[in-house]
Order: structure tokens, then C-alpha cells, then sequence
């Protein structure tokens, strides 16, 4: 049994990776950064799913990182939300910089402060075209820092590097995982917008799964 | 001609790095992080000195994460800053886990935000053996995950990594740099207290440097 702190957005991914988590037993305690993104949806919906599961679920807002990230959509009011497929160009635009290192640097405190034996990373083989900290590398050279960076060794934990978001959904399907309490979508509407790329990348999920979707969206196509 | 963020402290170390880059004529930005220490003396200093020197100065507070950081004297009210010389013991209340981390990915972040050429980090010699997050094996995994969190490579200058205290006061005093103006102390005191292990080091530096010091210490020994 080991004890990790989960970088939990309360999307599909890091959802699954939570079950997944619960089901070998180990112990888990929820890190939920708020950064300046457009809406909180999801983190409502996160304190739902590890209120329901019983799982300790900590949220830290770090807005104030928002002066120094700029140009990007998702803290940068200017910046319109891309719609559509991902295309490189428009999913650029999405791309906080060093978000993800941020996250872990700040999970990884979280894990000493704990004495934990790490940290889990549910960043997924369809993310590293696009979003450079998402690549397998990034997460080994992680992986070496977490090594060093106390006297006590960190693991980083990154169970779907190899994976597809379909593959996901399967392995979500077997753990039971509510898909319908989950949210993916750039906007913060009351429904899934069905049109910006991350729900264009989670509808194609559940097609490729063969998996009914149970997401309701705004629009259909 | 290269263009930085300084992780700026308004301590000694940082300020000597500071004058080293102006002097080799780089583009310099300081970033100075707040994250819930006792006092903010340090960074008036480091408001007073950057606006001296014509230099961008930017404070971003990361108090939120002090939920995660507890069991040590910066952050946490309950423990006592230590007085004396630095023991093991003693100096390790002082470390905040993983916070230099933190510091670089958040600094890191910046220098991608303005499409600088890196960061700069005035860890020195002397905080190695008691500060994992100093040591130049840290730095240099660091600078491997600097070199791939995005799709631009940044760098990760430690000028001072295999220096001491006492060589970096000499460096400082080659530049002309205010020594008074900078601040060491853990207390938030009116004066430097003299008596805490950073002031015990402080101390040190200028006598080993053979510089005469300048602070003036509540406490002479």
C-alpha cells in the first residue's frame, strides 16, 4: 500500500486515475490547484466525487501566478477559447506555461509535508503532442528531481503516460468511474460546450471506447 | 546579451547575483516570491534596490500554499526560528519542502511568459549540506527539466553553486554592491538580530571575506 497525493482536476483522466488508485488500495489525498482558469465547474465536481468516495481533497489557489501568465486562454480573458479539433496552433493557445511543473513542484510539497511516498500525474499519451510537459521525458526528468529534492526520495506516479483518453474511458468503465460527474470542457457553462477541443477530444474518447457517453453537451456536433 | 529572471530574495546572495548580471550587461527581472515566511522586511529591501537600479521588480505571493507547509520555522507560527550557528538539526526547521522548487518552476514559467533565456538561482555552497533543494546534483536535474518543459529550452544559471558566502561577499564588494540595503535575518526585527543561523552566517561571510560588515546586529555575538 502506498500513499500518494493526486494532482486532481476533476476531469476524466485524473478521475480515473483516482479509482484506479482506490482499487490497489493505496491511500490517496486530492491536490486541486485553481490557477485563474476561466470557471471553477470542475473543481466542484471534484469535491462532489472525494466528498462521495470519502478522500481527503485539498484546494490551493494559486491566482496570484496569474500576472505572469499571459497569452494563453485559459488565465488571459483576451485570448479567445479555441473551438474545435485541437489543432497545434489552437491548442497552443491552452498552454499555461510551466503549469504542470508548477503543479508537481506544489504536489510534491504536499507529499513531504505528508510523508507520502509521492505523487500521481494523470497526464495521457494523447496530451504530448501539444502540451510539451505531458511528454514521457518531462516526466523522467521529473522523476530525477523528486529523487533529490528532499532527503527522503518521491515517486512520480504517471499511470496513463503510455495511454489514450480511450483507453482511459475502458479502464474507467471497469472501475465503475461516473463519466457523467466528470468534467473536461474549456468553458464553465452548465453543460459541456460539445465544440472546444477537449470535448471534441472527450466525445472521440468514448467513440473509439465503444463506451456510451453520458456527458450531456450543448451542442451535439 | 542574455535576459533572466532573477529568483530575487533582497538577501545578500541574490543581490550580489544581481549587480554580477547588470555588470556582464544582461536584461535582468526580478522575482521576488512571497509564500508565508514571518516577515516581508526582505523584500522591502528588495523593492528599495531594484527601484534604485532601474530594474523590474515583481512580488507574487504564494501564501496560499501555506496549508501544505507545516512542521517548519518559516511558515509555521508553532515552531521557533532557531538561534546559534546552524546545526543539521536547526537549519533543517528552516526548510520549507520543496520550495526552491516551487520557486523555479514559478520562475520558470516567467521566463517563458516573457520569452526570456532562463532563470538565475543564487544557491550557494554553503546551503548544500543542509539544503537538498541547493545542491548542485539538484540544480542539475533542474536544468534537464528546464531544458524540455517547453517547446523553447530554457537555462538555469546557478552562478554561485560552487561558491561560499564569504567568496560572494567579496564578489559583491568588487561590484559595489549596498550591503546594508540587503537582509539576512529569519526575524522581522527593526535590526538584523544577530543571534539567528542566518545572521551567525552572515557574520561569518564578511569575516572570513576580511569585509567589513556593515549591518548593524541587535546582538554583537
Amino acid at each position: 500500500m502506498k500513499k500518494w497525493v493526486l494532482l486532481y482536476s476533476g476531469g476524466l483522466d485524473s478521475t480515473v486515475a483516482l479509482f484506479d488508485l482506490l482499487a490497489r488500495k493505496d491511500e490517496v489525498a486530492c491536490l486541486s490547484i485553481i490557477y485563474g482558469q476561466r470557471h471553477r465547474k470542475e473543481l466542484e465536481l471534484a469535491a462532489h466525487i472525494t466528498k462521495t468516495l470519502g478522500v481527503q481533497h485539498q484546494v490551493i489557489d494559486l491566482g496570484a501566478l496569474r500576472p505572469i501568465m499571459t497569452g494563453n486562454s485559459q488565465t488571459d480573458s483576451s485570448v479567445e477559447v479555441p473551438e474545435g479539433h485541437y489543432t497545434e496552433e489552437s491548442m497552443k493557445l491552452t498552454v499555461v506555461p510551466n503549469r504542470n511543473m508548477i503543479f508537481l513542484s506544489v504536489a510534491m510539497a504536499a507529499a513531504l509535508s505528508k510523508n507520502f511516498d509521492g505523487v500521481v500525474y494523470a497526464a495521457h499519451g494523447g496530451d504530448h503532442a501539444i502540451y510539451p510537459d505531458c511528454r514521457p521525458e518531462f516526466v523522467r526528468a521529473i522523476q530525477e528531481v523528486a529523487k533529490i529534492c528532499d532527503w527522503k526520495q518521491l515517486e512520480v506516479f504517471a499511470p496513463f503516460l503510455a495511454k489514450t483518453k480511450s483507453e482511459i474511458v475502458l479502464r474507467g468503465m471497469d472501475l465503475d468511474v461516473p463519466f457523467s460527474k466528470t468534467w473536461s470542457c474549456y468553458k464553465g457553462g452548465e453543460k459541456h460546450c460539445g465544440k472546444c477541443g477537449t470535448c471534441v477530444e472527450r466525445k472521440e474518447a468514448f467513440a473509439l471506447a465503444k463506451v456510451s457517453d453520458p456527458t450531456i453537451y450543448e451542442s451535439a456536433n
